[in-house]
């Protein structure tokens, strides 16, 4: 619930579905925080590791960094905007643009020449180039007097105003961000690319070897990496902001930073919300993934080309599993639990000390807990009163939504509509990418079924989706008639508006066109009942906590760029300790160890190769910066701004960072630069983009 | 308490303190059990991995298993007398060879010719030729109208003749042991021998590489072994009995057996007693060898030869601390403990079912809880009521209580000092390995002080122990003093018997003779008023178990050779999975990554000669044997009876198998005897000695 309308296009959805507002709760320091680039922790760098950013280098780093709206992080590492990522952000591309014949997912890419260079097809990246406080006019927009409901209209209403007038005046990506829950409100403006192409990439087998057993642990052995390049007037992007490479990588100890997008963080929600996550929500999306799995691997098992397709959203599911298990065992561990309710009595004991806080903030989290817990069935049939497909289903959707919606005032539309937001929703919308026609049924069937299972045949949504039918043939009738696969059709559709939709005999459009009142529906009470009422508590307990802790904090993730900084450090584990760094010697040992099968198979260039190698090259690193789902494809940068690392995981022990932070034992997980560089000249014949990262040419 | 005599002779004691008597309470089997060579699990193997052993395969491996009364198990590997066991448990003897010159620890040992081959001062090693079921000439000892007291005596005084007729009949080392908690006695018959020469170690960098963090883990890279050869009449036993090495070592799910010696297990301790370890027992003994190891420390502080000395205590006290850390933890687990709880109140259910059971057996746990918690301050005072030193003070001990003892009638001494005990007392009494006064002195500074703050200055050991001097006055004082550090002196003490010792002005002797009246008292006590009612108890449990569950079953460990069995296997860990096996490039991995620092350093012929090396050669690998403490240096055996792997440790998973079996994730952790073979040749230039383990010549 109160997704954000862009990410149901992305595998990121299912990982954000739990997501809601969120901030901070610690405020004593170890290596902790997710800190925006207005306020980094100069305080704590200062006295901790003696060390002052100027503003020269936090700027810097801001507009070397990059989002992808893939759901990820990346860096420009060459003055000619080759970026760098993880292979695990590049792959949703590397998947769009292979063939059953050109499988690049396995097979690896590398352009020899910029001609090779391929273009991605729905690709956006973004740099953040400003950012401007606008509380003070998103907070007038909410008038005495006006109930809850109307509160959180009147500020929808100004942010999407603020955020088109920047569009207009600066041609600028604008959006207005919460932060600090509320506390806050900024205006980030971003530089948008869409014309990114596909430098190289590794095999998979060797960018994410050891599988969904290794995801989310350490020691790693990845070489989880992928290069773009950023094209701007069909040439390629000459910027002066890029990070400087270091071979030499960081040492035991040393003092780095991460810029990234850590998505979501829930840190401070209400104990209360806690318990709704652990009781109802996480039970929910585990149930959910673990059938979608399932069904997956079905639609997989009929051959190598469904195997193929269907790969990049398994692969999400299982990262989403295991992030959720991770998640989940977090909520159930009653030391965190006891922790979270102590500091939150505390916290509650300090706004009840004074009566103005009391009487300001004191009630905040009863009425959290209050609407919370009143509507969660109203969240569980909610969440199954959703077509639950992969793309088309969601094409179809958003279809019928926008004819309608660009007909209202700018202030008043659906979420994802406003005018400020529709660029980047056509460009999805009419993205080239292939669609598979089985792998969509399959999908659509699935989400059909689950819901009748779960709501029962007598409810609304299932009764307006199936019409009396079953799942699979509703699903193979509305798959197996629509058009919405052609990019050309939809863009008809669009131009032809409201009534063009209504005309349209597309069976997928008569689907959402069906079920399309009841998510409105939906949608209305969440917002009226429930995120208005939430929006207006979550603000005075940020404003609470600024009363009584200060500024000297930062705000939930919300992926938007962030600043986070720590030290390269092994940690306890499995009775002994882990390294701060892992080998090819390792990545050699758990090949064999596992008999070169499954997961733990190299690829025949590692074999073919190996004594070319020197297997002494550092492979994958750890450090406790503070980062979380987001951040991947992020760089680890050293105090001179040079990148030393990639950062493409947390180990299992950083899980519960969701809700806790703690440094003893958590650890991001980052790809070496050694290893890059190893790998590209030795490995995969990339001297020379060795050399254009390494600065040599 | 109730520690076996001669146990107080070794680390082993330190190890054993806890241990009491033993059996077992899981009569489902995944891959369970230290089975007794009279009853192996033939039903479970046929069933589940359609394998039978025959008697003679069992013979087979019988004699050629060997136990190494420092603490340990063993194998023959070559018909000329050559037996293979553990660095770790070699490394006793080690030190008593070694010199500040040459320290054989350190640097290893290779003996290039038969000459070569030193000889262990007081090293002695058992085959066991037969075993004889004398449970009905036990009991029939005890006669109707005994106390529990009366009764006691007459089952040791029993035990103490038979003993002592087997040796005489037949010249062998003969123990009765108690099996299945008293559910049965056997006569078990050694062959004894002690002409022991040491053939080849390891630098210990390479046996223990990792240390103590990678102590009780896995993976690991330990190349834990060193040979013997075993002499009679001055030259190499030639023997039909050994085993037949395989450099294949075992396959990814093989079956697999190791034959070995368990020192001891509390699987069927009563729920009672399981709390008073968790309460009690373990917060004392981890006090205890925090302690200790923190006056080691200190001791060895004070240079390199200090360092040497004091190694292989410091050793064997870190090893203590982490299996006692993971035993307690294990007690502290809530799922544990609520499972022995169940698994007791289940049982207990079915006794009561039945009135001439519940007439029986129905008060044991009781009778066990009441005996138990009545005497915790009594077994915490006793524990401080003792000479805790390191060796000196335990001879001075034995050898005022032999001579006191050796006038009485046989079947009315204190256990250790029965007629069919004295050989092996003597061979240790008489032992010429080097003792270090410092050393000796540093220890029972530690012991006395320990003792004083235990029970304070009124105590009466710790008067009659300190006379009003401070422990580190009185352990200068006797140990300065004393010339029981020569063999000699002690051999005429004992020749001289009781009179010599009264006259005897040797201020350590004086200081035994004060406190043995208090120790025998305590000792009288613990038979007299805990024992003899636990044994009974403890046997009527024993009983019930039969009764109910038949002998379908193993005893406890005691010591004694047992066959283990189960698969190789890796598991879950740390949120991925360990492999079966590991290899020369996690070793070399495992030391990158450290920086080839500390416990990760590897010795210089690894770098040296690591192009020679194959790399892909396994090191390590895990089974489901069940094992414990006691078993290091077993041989683990494949269904052809060939060596295909040395036992080592346990994973830490394993530590709490001392109370509960469990194959998910416990481990038996060996070397592959690919990296024996590997190492003999390519790096200790021993090809011979590789020529003679495999049969090439």
């Amino acid at each position: 619930m109160f997704t954000k309308r862009w990410l149901s296009f992305s595998l990121v959805a299912i990982l954000s579905l739990a997501l809601l507002f969120v901030a901070r709760n610690s405020f004593s320091a170890p290596d902790e925080g997710m800190w925006t680039f207005d306020n980094p922790p100069v305080k704590i760098l200062k006295e901790k590791y003696g060390f002052v950013p100027t503003k020269e280098w936090l700027d810097h780093i801001r507009l070397s960094s990059v989002r992808f709206m893939d759901g990820g992080s990346g860096s420009f590492v060459s003055p000619h905007g080759l970026v760098m990522t993880n292979h695990h952000v590049a792959m949703g591309q590397l998947q769009k643009i292979s063939t059953p014949e050109k499988n690049y997912v396995e097979t690896g890419f590398l352009a020899r020449t910029r001609e090779e260079e391929i273009k991605c097809p729905d690709l956006e990246i973004n740099v953040l180039v400003s950012m401007e406080n606008v509380t003070d006019r998103v907070r007038a927009a909410v008038k005495p007097g006006m109930s809850d409901a109307e509160a959180l209209k009147a500020r929808q209403a100004v942010i999407a105003e603020i955020e088109k007038e920047s569009l207009q005046k600066t041609g600028l990506r604008s959006n207005v961000i919460s932060l600090y829950h509320g506390g806050e409100y900024w205006l980030y403006r971003y530089k948008k690319y869409t014309d990114i192409r596909l430098v190289m990439a590794p095999e998979r087998q060797a960018a994410y070897f050891g599988g969904d057993s290794d995801n989310f642990t350490y020691p790693r052995y990845d070489l989880d990496v992928a290069f773009f390049r950023v094209y701007e007037n069909g040439k390629p992007l000459e910027t002066p902001h890029y990070l400087r490479w270091n071979s030499q990588g960081a040492g035991d100890g040393e003092l780095v930073f991460v810029s990234g997008n850590p998505g979501s963080t829930d840190r401070l929600y209400t104990y209360a919300e806690l318990e709704m996550l652990r009781d109802y929500r996480y039970p929910l999306m585990l149930n959910y993934i673990n059938k979608f799995i399932a069904a997956l691997r079905e639609y997989a098992a009929q051959g190598k080309e469904q195997q193929r397709r269907a790969l990049g959203i398994i692969f999400g599911l299982e990262n989403a599993k295991k992030a959720y298990t991770g998640e989940y065992q977090a909520l159930r561990n009653k030391d965190l639990m006891a922790k979270r309710k102590e500091a939150e009595e505390k916290f509650r004991q300090l706004i009840a000390s004074r009566p103005e806080w009391q009487q300001a903030y004191g009630d905040a989290w009863d009425v959290v807990a209050r609407v919370v817990r009143k509507n969660i069935e109203f969240s569980r049939r909610s969440f199954y009163q959703n077509l639950r497909g992969y793309r088309l289903p969601s094409l179809a959707l958003t279809i019928v939504q926008y004819v309608t919606e660009v007909k209202k005032p700018d202030g008043e539309r659906l979420p994802g509509y406003h005018d400020a937001q529709l660029n980047e929703l056509k460009f999805m919308l009419f993205s080239p990418a292939p669609v598979y026609k089985d792998l969509e049924e399959a999908v659509l069937r699935f989400g059909l079924q689950l819901s009748l299972e779960a709501l029962g045949p007598e409810d609304e949504f299932v009764q307006a989706a199936l019409q009396g039918k079953t799942p699979a043939e509703v699903a193979r009738e509305v798959i197996a008639g629509t058009k919405l696969n052609d990019p050309a059709f939809r863009k008809k559709l669009i131009e032809g508006g409201e009534e063009a939709v209504q005309k349209c005999q597309d069976p997928l459009i008569q689907l959402a066109r069906r079920v399309d009142p009841l998510i409105r529906r939906n949608i209305k009470k969440s917002q009226d009942e429930i995120e208005s009422v939430l929006v207006k508590a979550r603000e005075k307990i940020a404003q609470a906590r600024f009363a009584v802790y200060g500024k000297d904090a930062y705000p939930d993730a919300t992926f938007t760029l962030r600043l986070a900084f720590g030290v390269v450090k092994g940690y306890p584990y499995n009775g002994t300790r882990a390294p701060y760094k892992t080998t090819l010697y390792g990545l050699f040992d758990r090949a064999v160890s596992f008999d070169n099968q499954g997961e733990f198979a190299l690829p025949q260039r590692f074999w073919e190769r190996k004594d070319k190698l020197d297997l002494s090259t550092p492979v994958n690193f750890v450090s406790t910066c503070d980062i979380i789902g987001g951040n991947s494809g992020s760089p680890v940068i050293n105090r001179q701004g040079e990148v030393v690392g990639l950062i493409f995981d947390g180990n299992i022990e950083s899980l519960s960072g969701r809700f806790m932070y703690d440094d003893t034992r958590a650890r991001a997980v980052a790809v070496h630069t050694a290893y890059i560089i190893e790998g590209l000249r030795k490995l995969y014949d990339a001297g020379f983009l060795a050399d254009e990262i390494e600065g040599k040419k």
